[in-house]
Parts: structure tokens; C-alpha cells; sequence
């Protein structure tokens, strides 16, 4: 059963949040993957979201560019926190999509990385499920010390 | 039966939006006015979109600030051309609004005018509803000598 | 007869119009093309704008770049609506054809759409044709879908 | 027991948190609550955030303006996810805290809210704590419901 | 017969423009001085552009807030030098007006001063008129001598 | 004798910079051409501003990148009007040889064109110098011309 | 004998750089200080900048607005080490100065402190002051303590 | 014994710091040289700023890209003088660690340069070592006269 459900925006997303994939798997955190526009396929992307809690999954990392609005969307269709990757795609280097996801209005909260900051989205993730599962707060633990003794 | 749906995110953004009353008011256009945060209340503004062209609605302007998503989520939700209004609100000036509204990702366009242009939403909303209203297009054909004499 | 008249301010625009034209193409739109600098060509780019209406025309999309002047020009010299594309060249990344384009004065709204958003206003211009062309409606009811369920 | 920490970097910045402090108590969720600079009390908050998983808080919520180094150099000294709140001061707006909170490096995620985002911090911290908490869990789905009818 | 011919886009300018006018009477330089929107009046304001010439003008000077295109419409119409004066409005703190202004495409230039300028963009026209008026060359070499000394 | 002055902040300008010369002489204008930077070189610099008028230099146009202030303290040690051209380099795109351009404080004013403007840079000295040379006036109108026509 | 030269760029900084004096008279630290406009009086400014060795100054603080070239320009006059403050004013919130000073070309540093930094500068200057002055350097230990404890 | 201490947070900044190394090696200035991140290893981040001091060094400096939070990091923990090299990575081409670096809080400065400013970083150091060591102080005042030779 998956804990966390990744959404992409876009296929051409893929590659930059490969690093969120590898930093899951290096957990051992299951997930499942999905693409779905907000504004594409809204009503898809509003089942995801809609759906996830009574599916076990315990939050949602969602990547977008430009007027990011997909963690925001999702935000909006769940109690699970929300945490939003925003990717640089043409000439505003990404600053278009970190201000549609960190600008969020009072209310609906999402938790914004940095701009392409799919491995420390994934890291995220895992210190909020961490807090109820003593195994993986363990490998947390041990990533940090590693970190910083390399 | 109004042929303009007049969506805020926020009763605070009513007295930004007042000159577009007072422009479809002037020009004698019906609308409908709403206040529906697309993250706080995803069901309701989703609804009001969707059922839009129904109930023949012809154009949407819709208004927020901060990541304003409200136009895009609109936009997901019908056929209808969508206007988006972003709204200074806190230190950046409206900048996030703005290419929170702007910078929509390829199919699903939204019409974006100035920070703060209320008045020119509605004239926008005038210009494109007089392309199959003779009537309109001379009141507004009238509304711009008079801009051009004043 | 057209129905919508494409503007680039300038030849090297084209290749960032490509989508545009797709578009229109793909949904049977008729459309005249265009290169003429708001700047460069002052008169000619307002003969364009003058004559719009009367040779059957009903809305004219923009594209420029830098001080991207050339969609409010247009505005300033028709009644009928005009969409903008701001394009990026140099180092600002397009942020000064956004400010250009969308920060239009009250009294002669431009639509604008994203950074180099040739497709979306291609799109939305359909939408708005489609508004009094019920087969037009119908064929971007399906390209909607189709969005929906790629 | 407090379950959730708060850290300012500055006295000054108590106005701007006191919505913070307002939905932890709504929600019933036990906090401690201290000022102290990155830079100027280094120590301090390095103790606050080393010692804070030993005393059971979950969650460190820390508030700065300017370069707003405080969450992330919390997020250096604790496994517990750490939420990020910039604050505008001076003539930037905020966006000089924004990216030096979202901006963080791989390794180290902070989850940054908006400028100025207090109430969603807290929000976001309920989301959190909610997941291994039925009972907040609860309460935060009636916040959601009645943020939709309100 | 004016040497120089203010531009203003809107009343409304009027007060930022003020020291525009003085430094132009303290050197006793003859201006006219007009209001005229290049989107509001595009007819009025090109002629007032394409006549300067014929009228004894020697330069433009314009003034305009927001997408300020009014100096590039002008000097679109005239062989003339054009000075522009980026106006502050809303949010956006005039960065807006500076790049319609500055970020003028290959052909056709103008001479941008900074944000709120207007004394500037009148010492500048002054220099460019001493060039052949030797005692306005007195009287400018006299003005930077006593701000030197002041 | 030169009539116009080249200063270049760097050899690394010197690309950047070609068009300027291409034009000056395509318009049969004399001009010297100097390689000076403001802060490596702020003797010989100021020399170049302060001997121009003697020598009989009419403008000077001074090039620079990063915190451009080239053209600033050229206009600081003379009361020739002064043309700045700001350049991009490194990763601000040249938002910052553009604002440290073109935000003379009153007094002391330079002409800023766009980033990487170096064309009208040309091209406004030019209209400059034909305000008292009818022949390069003739010659100018012409290129408008021709602009009009391609 | 000061050991520090203050210099302002214009009178109207001198309440922004009232706490730099206070800081510096904290710590009996000498100083004199200037008002002197890099672009209003250029030689008196780097007169200022070009004998302050000779009178024992040890280093320069420089505050200035808009495109503050002051630091960069005392910094070409000196081998003496060289803080700018940058100042806010109108509406670009600083962004112009803190570009005009941090963005230096190599081969003539200026050590820039925040926009409006005039505590930090006069702190630095201290710092810098303290690595040949074993009081200073003990007022400064015991100034960071009482910063830690306060 | 080092006089200088330099720390890059991340190895793959060593590129952009080679100039530094090399001025450094030019003016015969020993350093020593550290990769630390701030917050990957922030109590070996902090025991290098701590020690410092002790071990004879006069300055550091350090370098660090995105939320660089290492210069002031740094500074929060010695007594010594900082400067700060913000590098630019990822689309905002720098300004999100000029900011995190320039925009430190009253009370603990860090001496900013430009973005990738790494040889004027070793420059300012000199200069600042060069007020107590007389034949660096001329190995200083040669290189400048050099600069303004080339």
C-alpha cells in the first residue's frame, strides 16, 4: 500500500523528479506514480487527491512549472499535507512555478521545496511519515550523520 | 440571464473589483458575482464553472492574488474563455498573481490582464461578447471615441 | 475571409509562432499572417489594426518581444479584442514582454497569455470564436476531452 | 507536552506569528514558543532544535525576515521536519526571505509556506500531526468542511 | 515656437512631471506640453509625434506609468530624440514602466532615465539642445558647477 | 574628429559592441573608440569624459555589465549627454548593468537603451547629432524609411 | 585621527545611517564623515577616496541610493578595503542599489551589507578594525556575548 | 599558519572558486581551504568558523549557491570578519543566494560580493589583511596601478 502518491503536471517532468524516486526507494517508502494536469485533467487530478487518504496514502508530493497550480489543486481536495516541487521551465527560471506553489492563501497550506528540489521534497516526506514509524526515523538518522561525516 | 460569471477568491478583493461592476453595469452587460476561493472551496467554484455554459454564461472573469489559481481552476473546468485578474496583496506587489495567472501551461488558456485591471476584464469581457452583439460593439465602439476625445 | 489576423512584430517571432499556426490549422480556422513591428512600421502595423473589423476579422492575435509594444498598439487602434504572446530574447527572460503586454492602462485591455504561449493564444481565441460558432464549440469540447483523457 | 516548537528570529516579528499561535490553540495542539536569532544566538537555536525530538516535539515551525536563514539552520540540527515562515520587512516584500527559506540545498528540505504565511504554517503543522492523531485528524476535516461552506 | 514637447499618458502623471517643468523654465527652455495616451488616443498622440518635426521641436520627452509604451509609440513616428520617463503605479514599484520603456527592439530607441526621472529626462534634454545653443551650454556648465559646489 | 565617443567597460564588451560600430559607420560618423572600465581605469576614465568637449566630442557612449557604472561616472565628469548601454553577463540576465543604468539619481542623468542595446545606442547618438547636421538628418529619415518599407 | 571615513551619497541618507553613527560612537571608534554625491561631485569624492590613506582612515563605509555607484567609485579611488550600503528608495525597494554595489566587475571590490545595513556596516568596519586592535577586538567579543544572551 | 580560511559549501562549487585560490596564491596569502555545507554539516561548519580565531586566522570567506545560509552561518559563530561569495546555480542565475547572503539581520554581518565574485572576495581579503602587513599593503597598491596600466 503506498504511503506517499507522487504527481507530475506534465510527462516532461519526469526526469527532474527522478531523484524524488530514488530517494523513496532508497527508504524503502512505497509510492504510487501518476501524471495529471491540474488543468488538463482536473477531474482525474481531483480523484487523486480525493482519494488518497481512504487509499492508506499519508501525504502527496506534487512538481509542476510555470503557474504551478497542481499542489495548490490538490491541496484543495484533501486533509493530507501537500508538499509542492516547483520546476523551472523557460525564461523565469522557475520563479513563476515557486511563487504559484509557496504563495498559497490562508487556509490551504502547501509545503514548498526549492525550485527543482525533487530529492529534498522526498526527504521531506519521509521526516513527516518518520514521526510515526521508528524504523524509518532510524534510517533518517542515519542519512543525516552520513551526510554529515561524507 | 446573465452572460458574464463574475468570480473572487476573497470578499477582501470586492472593493478591487469594483470598477468591473461598475463597467458591465455601464454597458448594461448581466452577470452573475460570486465569491468562491478555488482552494477553499474546490467543489463550489468547480460547479460554478462547470454549470456556466449551461446556464448561458459566456465568459468568466475571474479575480485573486497571492498564487492565484482561481482563474486556471476555472479554466480546467469549462469551454468558456476565462479572464483572469491578478490582485497586488502583500509585499511583492502582485508579481505572484500575475504569473500565477499569466503563465498557464499549453491547453488550458486564461486571458490575463494587469495587476489590479478590473476595469479592462470587463472591457475585454465587452469587446468579445460584441463579436456577436451589434449592439454592444457600438456602445463600446462609442466608449472608445469618447476615450479618444476626452 | 480570415477570422482571426496573426501579428509578429518581427521575423525572427516565427519559429516561436509555429504552435499558433498548428492550431488554427488544426481547427479550421481561418486566419492572415503577418509581420509587422509596432515600431518599425508604425503605420502599416495600425492599417492592420484599422482595417481588421471591416475585412471580416474578429480578433488579432500578437506576438512580440522585449518592450513588446506591438499587442496594446493594436489594441489602441481597433475595437475588436486582441490576445498577446509575449516572447523571450535575451537575458530578462521575457519578463519585460509580460510587464509590456499584460500591465495594459485602463481603457484597452490586452489579453495576455503566458511567456512564449503561442498555443494557448491559439486556443483562446477559438474559445471566443467558438462562443457564436456552435461546430467550433463542438470540435474544442473534444479537444478539451481529449486533454482530459490522454 | 509541547508537540509542536515555534521560533522567531526576532522580537519584531511576534505580530506577524500571532495568527500562528492562534490556530495551534483552536486546534488544541501544545506548543512552546521562543525568540531566538540564527545568528545572533547560534547556540541557542542550535540547542532548541538538537534537543527538541528528546523533549517529543514533532514539528519545529521558525518565522524570519531578510536573509531568513532560521528554519533551515534548524532543519541542520534535527531530524523533525521543520516548516519555514518568511516574513517581508524592508523594501523587498519578503521575497529575499521566501528564497533564502525554499531555496534550501539537497539534503536538507524546509517545507516553506508564503510570505508572511503564519496561519498556514500551523495548518500545515495540524496536517502533520494529524496523520498519527484521529482525533486531530477530525478536527482539521471540520476546518476543511466548514472553510467550504463558510 | 516650443524646443521640446512634454507627453504625458495620463492627468494623472502630472505631479511626478512637475520637476520636469521647472528644470525646463530655470533653463528657459520652451516646451508644449500635452496629455495624451498612446492607447487612449493613438490618433492624437502619433500626430502630435509626426508633427513635431514641421512644428520647430528638436525633442520629445514622455512620460507613462504601468506598460509604458507611450515614448516607443512616439518615437515610432518621429526621427526626433525621445526621452522616457518610467512612472511608478501599483505594486509593481515602476519596474513594469522601466522595461516597457528601456527594453525597446533593434531600429528604434529611446532614451530611458530612471523610475520617477522627470528632472533628469529635462537636464537631458537640455544637454542634447546645448550641444548647438552655446549659452545653454553656459548655462548647464554653470548648473554643474554649483551642484558640485553646493 | 570625432564627433561621437566609444568607452567599453572590458575587451569582453567588444563583441557585444559591434553593431554600434557597424551603424556609426554605416552613417559616415566619426567616432573614437576607447576600452576603459570605471574602477580599473577611473583616471583615464574620467580623463575620456573631461577632455571630450575639447576635443570636440558632441556624445559620449559608454558600455558596461554587472554594476554598470561606466556611463554614470562618465556623466559625472562632463556636460556632453551621455548613452549607456547596459550588458548581460552572468546569470541576472543584465537586471543589474540595466538598473544601475538606467537609476541616475537627479542631477546627473545618462540614456539608458536596452540590455544589449547597442544598435540604438547608434542610432540615438545619431538623432542627436542630426538635430544640427541636416544631411544626417536626410540620412536618418531615410533609414526610418527604409525600416517602414522592409 | 579617524579611522573610518563615512560618506553619504546624498543628505536625504542621512537619517537611514544614523545608526551607523551610533554604533561607531559605541564602540569610540573616530570617524569623519561626508556628504558626497559620486556623480554630483565626482572629484570631491574621490578627493575623499584618494587622501583618506594619507590621513590614516583604514577603511570607507559608502551609503547610497537608486544606482548607488558611490561605494564602486570611492573603491577605484583607494586601495583602503571599501562597505557599501545600499539604501531603498522609490519603488524598486533597494533592488537597484544592492545590484549597483554588490555586482562589482573583478579587480575592485566593495564589501555590501544588506539594503539599509547601516548597523551591520558599522559593525563589519569594527570586525575588520579589530584584527590589529586587541581593545576593539574585546568590545567586539563582548558586544557578540550580550547579542547571544540579550 | 593560515591568515584566511575558505569554505566552499558544496564540492561542486570548487570551479567557481578557483580564481579565488589563485589571487590568494598571487599575493602569497596563506589559507587554508574546507568543503563545509552549512546545513548538511552544520557542527563542523560551526568548529571551523569557532576555531578560527584560535588557530591564527584572520578572515574566512565562504562560498555557497541557493539559500546560501553558510557565510552567515559562519559569522554567527567568530568574531572575525566574513565575506560572502553568492554563486549562481539553477534558473534564478544567483539572486536567490545574493539575497540569502547581502540580507543579513542587525547584529551579524557578512561582507557580500558580487554573484560568482570569487577573485574579488581574495581581493577584499587582501585589502583587509593589507592594513597590517605594509609589504602586502604594496604588493596591493602595485596591483592596482597594474589594473590601471593594462
Amino acid at each position: 500500500m503506498p504511503r506517499v502518491r507522487v504527481i507530475l503536471g506534465s510527462k516532461s517532468d519526469l526526469a527532474a523528479c527522478e531523484p524524488l524516486k530514488q530517494v523513496l526507494e532508497e527508504f524503502a517508502v512505497d509510492y504510487d506514480f501518476h501524471v495529471s494536469s491540474a488543468h488538463r485533467k482536473p477531474e482525474n487530478t481531483a480523484r487523486l487527491a480525493q482519494n488518497a487518504e481512504a487509499e492508506g496514502v499519508q501525504l502527496i508530493i506534487a512538481a509542476a512549472g510555470m503557474a504551478a497550480h497542481l499542489p495548490g489543486v490538490i491541496a484543495s481536495h484533501t486533509i493530507l499535507p501537500v508538499i509542492g516541487i516547483p520546476l523551472a521551465s523557460g525564461g523565469l527560471g522557475g520563479l513563476d512555478a515557486l511563487l504559484s506553489i509557496a504563495q498559497m492563501p490562508p487556509g490551504v497550506p502547501v509545503a514548498s521545496v526549492a525550485v527543482g528540489g525533487a530529492k529534498n521534497a522526498a526527504l521531506l516526506a519521509i521526516q513527516i511519515l518518520a514521526l510515526q514509524d521508528p524504523q524509518l526515523r532510524g534510517k533518517f538518522r542515519a542519512y543525516k550523520q552520513k551526510l554529515a561525516e561524507s
